[in-house]
């Protein structure tokens, strides 16, 4: 592992530069007009897995391309599948950026670029640890599966597909995944619990185009009237979700649960500094930890309708529409929420009012199991990268993957997250620190090595 | 009034193309960046002026000019104060004009273009009309005194300095404003009654920044969330306004009004079809006409916040906006219910969030009295411009300056429509009859010398 390290700490820079060519280039997966963008970054990341000289393919999908590696097998090693993702969330709002978010610059010691940390900066640590291997001892101690797809941000539609496809040759002991947080800077952490998600869009239609709110307000139901009286039914000002149903499945936090999240150095003064409010907000009951970790949520992810340039103009709008998501916590099956919200989307909709209802993608929540010896292999391996022992925490977020590996493969999943919970994921001025780059990479090459001293369950 | 009604005839070609030259200047007042069209759009109106040899002021403001103009005095003549604008709404939504909204065509006998009936071709006609009359007589039976000014969709927020300061140059009689609608096609009217008006933005903040909505979701106020369920608690799905007294100054209409609102022949299956809808809605236990023209509301004009793009984004968004409007009845103070309004955001604002509140433009309700000699001669006005007695009725659209005309100059507003309510003023692909235009502009021809009969009040 000494030679491992000394390679890495030698190319590092080069490491960093190849990060950078990444992040340059505009792989957001939602919005078709960066296809180009999208297809050039996964044919960067086969390159990577051609130049070691492992079996490579680019698989065509409906969508976006899987890219597929495989490395040689090692007998009587376990076999992991590292999973990632080369697609990025788009970088609207752009005028929030302060440099272009795809030409990555470096302030603080971090990487400043949309999917610095998600996922291009962490995906990368596993291929990373992998050529440091090859380099130096010339082949790794465990065979590594490697499915880094170009559709993570907009549903993943293309993946169960080819997962089903290629089941055969997936077959492996566990997999790894690095798309969440440390704990906090210096504090690395595995995230044994994930929400799960329903994600929806709404749009109405009244009049059927924009109307003069004097000549025509009074006579019809205005979309946009509607539509805030719809959401807000959702959600009562205590943050409760007021879904019928809704909680009826809900698995209660144990109370070993709450004591381990209430021991963790979170200084909620802190927090509140870090993302700019002077008060928390959540469901009653709840400390905010056990908010973002393990209730369910539901958020309004954007809202249109009417006039929203300068000025005042007194328009009765003909349309407006709505996205808005549930963060599901075990037990709670998408499916039925989903049915549960279009219900009451549809008894809600006044009449005067048509709508039109998408549902997107979904993924219910996933709790890891905690004691397994990939999770003790994982904790070392991280000691080991970072210098500090990792703390075993939830997610808010949802990585719906998680769900299909263990339901196709039947594997658990590691989830070794290398960023930072103010990395901007999601909004303007994404960051991913150079130095957990670094360290994440350590941390990876260690584990190959931690997991290869387990026997395979299946042999 | 025959060589006049020869002379419109005559030259109704060359008048339609001065009215498509007017409306090729884009001139959007609320919105900076057309500031230079605007001032193209006063100088073409000052140069309608000069070229009939009247005094003309281009009257420079803090915002858009002012175009004053004013025709020699008639001794023993009752003196006009005609009152137009040259400004536009803003074009949106551009995507759902048929064709380009500063490229007048003529499609089914209307102009089709931004400001074709709001205000530009109603405003033209009493232009065109005192051409007619210098043309052919020499000289107008009245004088004649013009403020067209470029802010009247933008809140008029220098017109009553400039009426404060010129107020001595402005004395008249009466003031004429062509800014309103027909009762039908073929069935011209007077506006005897327009709604008030207060506008609000309001401008919501959380979180420093858009968060992802797995991390943060449960620890926080989504400024989206907060703003529907502010927004939602404004109106009741009965139509009915929930703010604190703002019922309590209402005028209730009449009986008489009542009865003759329903004598009017209102198809409201054609109302619906014209607008789209399958349902009319409104306070209940009033009818739509009574809703539209004589009962306040309240409208969403306008609402944005979060991904707006193509796609699933799961953002918790760090701002969120809307603009709301109440239209007001006779009696009911701008000033009152704006407060009212504002107190009661300061007290739905929950903690979490910080919100800045926008007062825009305000004014009052007006109902202009039936029994005046001018109403009887506009009355017969409209009888010789368009073959038919026009009918009185009210309007749920706000013209500030008629009560400003009221309180500052004490003269009373004849409201004379050539439009119709379906010329989707507001809104896209806004037209204009070809043929209202013509015969609005006889009809004007004829009020200055209906008007010239009058025997002024303080001679």
């Amino acid at each position: 592992m000494q030679e491992i390290e000394q390679y890495l700490t030698d190319h590092r820079a080069r490491n960093e530069n190849e990060l950078f060519e990444l992040l340059r280039m505009a792989s957001v997966s939602t919005d078709s007009q960066y296809a180009a963008e999208v297809a050039k970054a996964g044919n960067w990341v086969a390159d990577q897995f051609h130049a070691m000289g492992f079996t490579t393919e680019v698989v065509q999908t409906k969508g976006h391309p899987i890219v597929y590696a495989e490395t040689p097998a090692v007998a009587g090693a376990p076999i992991v599948l590292v999973y990632g993702h080369y697609d990025v969330q788009p970088p609207d709002p752009l005028d929030e950026w302060i440099s272009p978010p795809f030409e990555p610059v470096v302030r603080e010691g971090n990487v400043v670029a949309r999917g610095a940390t998600d996922d291009k900066g962490q995906m990368l640590t596993h291929i990373k640890s992998a050529q440091a291997w090859m380099d130096t001892a010339g082949s790794l101690p465990v065979q590594i599966k490697y499915v880094i797809e170009g559709e993570e941000e907009c549903g993943s539609s293309n993946l169960e597909p080819f997962l089903e496809e290629y089941r055969d040759r997936l077959a492996c002991d566990i997999a790894v995944i690095s798309d969440t947080s440390q704990f906090a800077k210096n504090q690395p952490a595995i995230t044994y619990g994930l929400k799960g998600i329903v994600y929806f869009e709404v749009f109405l239609e009244g009049p059927k185009q924009d109307l003069h709110s004097g000549t025509f307000g009074g006579s019809v139901y205005n979309p946009l009237n509607a539509l805030t009286q719809m959401l807000a039914a959702f959600v009562d000002d205590q943050g409760r979700i007021q879904i019928p149903g809704f909680y009826d499945d809900v698995v209660e936090l144990e109370q070993r649960e709450r004591d381990q999240f209430a021991a963790l150095p979170f200084n909620e003064q802190q927090f509140k500094d870090k993302v700019g409010v002077d008060t928390v907000h959540g469901e009653a009951g709840y400390t905010t930890l056990e908010r973002r970790w393990a209730r369910p949520t539901l958020d309004i992810n954007g809202i249109w309708g009417g006039y929203q340039g300068e000025g005042a103009k007194t328009v009765l709008p003909g349309k407006s529409g709505a996205k808005f998501s549930c963060r599901l916590v075990p037990n709670q099956e998408p499916e039925k929420i989903g049915a549960a919200i279009e219900k009451m989307l549809q008894d809600l909709v006044p009449n005067g009012i048509r709508m039109e209802v998408k549902h997107h993608h979904g993924a219910p929540a996933v709790v890891v199991d905690l004691d397994s010896p990939y999770m003790a292999a994982a904790a070392r391996a991280i000691e080991q990268g970072f210098g500090v022992a990792p703390v075993f925490i939830r997610e808010g977020g949802s990585i719906p993957v998680v769900t299909v590996l263990r339901d196709l493969l039947g594997v658990d999943t590691l989830l070794l997250g290398w960023g930072l919970d103010d990395d901007n994921t999601h909004g303007p001025n994404e960051k991913f620190s150079l130095e957990d780059f670094y360290r994440g990479t350590k941390a990876s090459a260690s584990l190959w090595q931690e997991i290869s001293k387990i026997k395979r369950a299946v042999e």
